[in-house]
């Protein structure tokens, strides 16, 4: 299996921001192949985790609400229910009476916890607003598993998974957002959602699909143009190319001639060991292919966490990741060795915390168990962002949307339907199709982040907006303040609580004006 | 069986705009019950109909689109298909170098050549925008049948019905839209819907869900907000009850104090036998309880299609014939006898044509087969109209949803989702919640119309609007011109032209600037 193919299904597979935990073997086979990025629960300022809180102490309380498992069909099994998870604080809630504001987060692929946990951003807004906070776990993540939460039976086959999508999360959204309301005797309080990544993707969608519950939306790092033949498949690889030619020449050089380095060594007699001991790799993981797609790994994810301060999101790592290892690789007391230089870069993305003694390239710990993501990925989700041109980072490929077909066929049975995206929510001229159309949306996009290629970058109209970091990651506007936090990222926060403030103003108008 | 049980259960079975052919008997068992109306297919300036004319020669051809099972999931039997049918004319069309427009009917509950049929006004005016006419067929009607055409199979249990539902109706004309446009070349030619009823429902939607896909909808008689508790449950029988009062007081009373009397008649020695020759009902089809329902439903759907002309939509019918059967009721040849008046304007409705000899209560010919009105409004198309005030000319009556919920569980074992429609589409404070959300959308309501109550009856924003007639009755914008139209009619259709000549002419300033 070639480094470039191992890349293809790195990004196939895909999973916005982590999870990406299969590839297919050189036979052909679906092996498990990417560790997962550690999750660690501590977040430096965040919140600590507990599900037995009270609303008054704690940052959030843990409850479930009784969810359909199909909206749109009328069969006896979509009948079934199941236990959707969603997460409270109403510490800072201004109360029904005032008909104060509900922030929802819109979970995406994975523990809504993880998610709470790394969108400090709403805590700290809540109080200025007197906003409810509720995150709503996605159905097939963390602990919303339909089925009598048997994650086993949910994750059996297409007959269970087939009730994963993306449409059906939101009407489960919408659902539980209305019923939310009512019971909190809130019905004309306004709810402004929230989400990153894949969850910015279903906040923007929400606005989109359901205006009559929620007023607005803040969609940071959303690929939504990242479908079909919107986005150019090169878009990803190009910004990861670009991230680390922009700190050094030679860091681009180093790391572009490194995977063929890596496969004439495996080659050599005895090269098995060099790669071993270069990359100090426990001894039951060696193999090129998957130090390559090791490395891949380490690259894509540091590009799409390049945050400017030091950060605990999918794993530990210092401020401007990126900057860091091509120090690394630019170190001169390394002198020719190239393995060494990336062995150092590598170790900034795998062992900042200094804790590991060998790496194990098999590792394909999921902490999520599930492979929810693989499943989207495989049906709807069809996100084209494999290709890489002659002067990219990684080795030259072409995007091949049928090792996506072949991929999903073996390891599900499943055929992608890779245009329904693209029906169901647009994408297509989006500029002019929502020009005149829809309002309230922010799109976040940080220029660091691979992802920020298939987002949107331009204002469409006067309330549909676009705020573009120059120097920013994956919904870094998301993450809790700190002290570090440079100017400009201030200044997004700030840009976005003046818009979502001037929504939440120009509701409260119309909401007097249509009761007087 | 009293005569209120009677009527609700016309109004619950409901069907939109015909299709109402089931009751509750005294026994609780459901039985077919009211006669659909007679669909006649020949219109007097309407197209005659043929599946093989040419594109040419004829009105539109007939094609057949394969369509997808279950847009939302992706379990093994979603991926089934069906043979959706649509008519199209490319007569007028100005073709892919043009942008030339596309106008899509979005079919509703039955056969997609008798909404072609009545939808003259696509036909007159497709030529001045040199437009596209596309009619697609809504899933489970007509020919569009899925489970391999087979009714039988596709209507014997909610197994299979359960894919029969609004969603998935729209995801199918999103779909189909997209393939077409591709299949002729005509991706940037700009897309309106229209409909009426149901139809008109689902072009309202269409265009709010899939504003990528349709510039505008025009929304004819649409009861978007007949749901929940939007709209008063006795709003329908009221505006029934004006439509008659506003013909004379004695007709509105005359009516209002029959259903007693048939009941006291039935009930006395021989009395049975009075009805049936009042009322020239054929031997074998004698019960008071029937014969009431067959008055109301003469009543019901004289309001709904009271048309300033001749018209032959449910059945053939004068000029106004909610004014003619007061006329006959009346009559003061008739002096004191009610049945007598009554029978006159009944006739009306079920014999203008005066070929019937005797009126076969127990005629349950259905010509749509399915009964798939009957899921729909037992699953998500809950539409509190079974409400009739003190002072209603039918007898008092409360609306009673858990009469819904029992009927539909013993004639499908089904639970209807009541607050569906209402998350999935809105309608709850409508004008707050669009207001700043949306556009191009007309609604079109005749405020004789029963329907016209759960209608959108004054405009939103500056391009989401209310035409309201206070003559016009169900969709009658959308039926061909004749010479005989009133002015206000005349003047409904020139100001939806104006409007949607709009649409498409700031559609293409848009192209025009984003090609530029």
């Amino acid at each position: 299996m070639t480094t470039t193919q191992l890349l293809l299904n790195i990004l196939l597979c895909l999973s916005l921001i982590f999870q990406c935990s299969f590839a297919i073997s050189p036979l052909g086979k679906i092996i498990p192949r990417f560790p997962s990025p550690l999750i660690r629960p501590e977040n430096p300022r965040g919140p600590s985790l507990s599900e037995d809180r009270s609303s008054n102490n704690g940052l959030y309380e843990t409850r479930y609400f009784t969810q359909v498992l199909d909206h749109f069909g009328f069969r006896p099994e979509s009948y079934q229910t199941f236990q959707q998870r969603y997460l409270i604080n109403s510490t800072f809630w201004g109360g029904p009476r005032r008909n104060a504001p509900i922030f929802v987060y819109t979970g995406n692929e994975g523990d809504i916890e993880w998610f709470a946990q790394n969108t400090g951003f709403v805590f700290e807004t809540a109080p200025r607003f007197h906003a409810l906070l509720v995150f709503i776990e996605h159905r097939f993540y963390g602990k919303s598993i339909p089925f009598g939460g048997n994650k086993a039976v949910a994750s059996s086959n297409s007959s269970t998974l087939g009730y994963l999508s993306s449409t059906q999360a939101l009407a489960d959204y919408a659902t539980l957002i209305t019923d939310l309301k009512k019971n909190w005797t809130a019905e004309d309080s306004p709810v402004v959602v929230f989400g990153g990544s894949y969850g910015g993707m279903l906040a923007a969608w929400f606005r989109l699909k359901y205006p009559h519950i929620a007023i607005g939306a803040l969609s940071s790092s959303s690929p939504i143009l990242n479908f079909d033949n919107i986005t150019s498949p090169y878009r990803f690889t190009d910004i990861i190319t670009r991230d680390f030619r922009s700190e050094s020449e030679n860091c681009y050089e180093v790391i572009g001639r490194s995977w063929q380095k890596i496969e004439d060594t495996a080659k050599q007699q005895g090269g098995l060991e060099i790669l071993r001991k270069s990359f100090r790799l426990c001894r039951n993981s060696m193999d090129a292919g998957y130090l390559q797609g090791w490395l891949e790994t380490a690259l894509v994810y540091s590009a799409m966490t390049d945050y400017p301060t030091p950060a605990n999101f999918l794993t530990p790592l210092p401020a401007y990741p990126v900057k860091q290892m091509c120090k690394a690789i630019d170190d001169p007391s390394k002198g020719d060795d190239d393995f060494a230089k990336l062995y150092g870069a590598a170790s900034i993305f795998y062992n900042y915390s200094g804790s590991v003694s060998c790496f194990d390239l098999m590792d394909n710990s999921d902490p999520h168990g599930l492979g929810g993501w693989q499943w989207q990925a495989c049906t709807e989700m069809i996100m084209p962002t494999g290709g890489v041109r002659e002067t990219g980072i990684f080795p030259a490929q072409k995007y091949n949307y049928s090792d996506t077909a072949s991929s999903c066929a073996s390891r599900f049975g499943v055929v992608p339907r890779p245009a329904w995206i693209p029906i169901e929510f647009g994408g297509h001229d989006i500029r002019r199709t929502l020009r005149r159309f829809g309002s309230n949306i922010i799109f976040f996009n940080g220029l660091r982040d691979p992802w920020s290629g298939g987002g949107v970058l331009k204002s469409i109209s006067k309330s549909i907006v676009a705020i573009v970091a120059e120097k920013g990651a994956h919904h870094v506007d998301l993450r809790y303040s700190i002290g570090e936090d440079p100017e400009w990222l201030r200044d997004v926060r700030k840009t976005e609580i003046k818009i979502i403030s001037g929504w939440i103003s120009q509701y409260y108008r119309d909401l007097a004006e249509s009761s007087s």
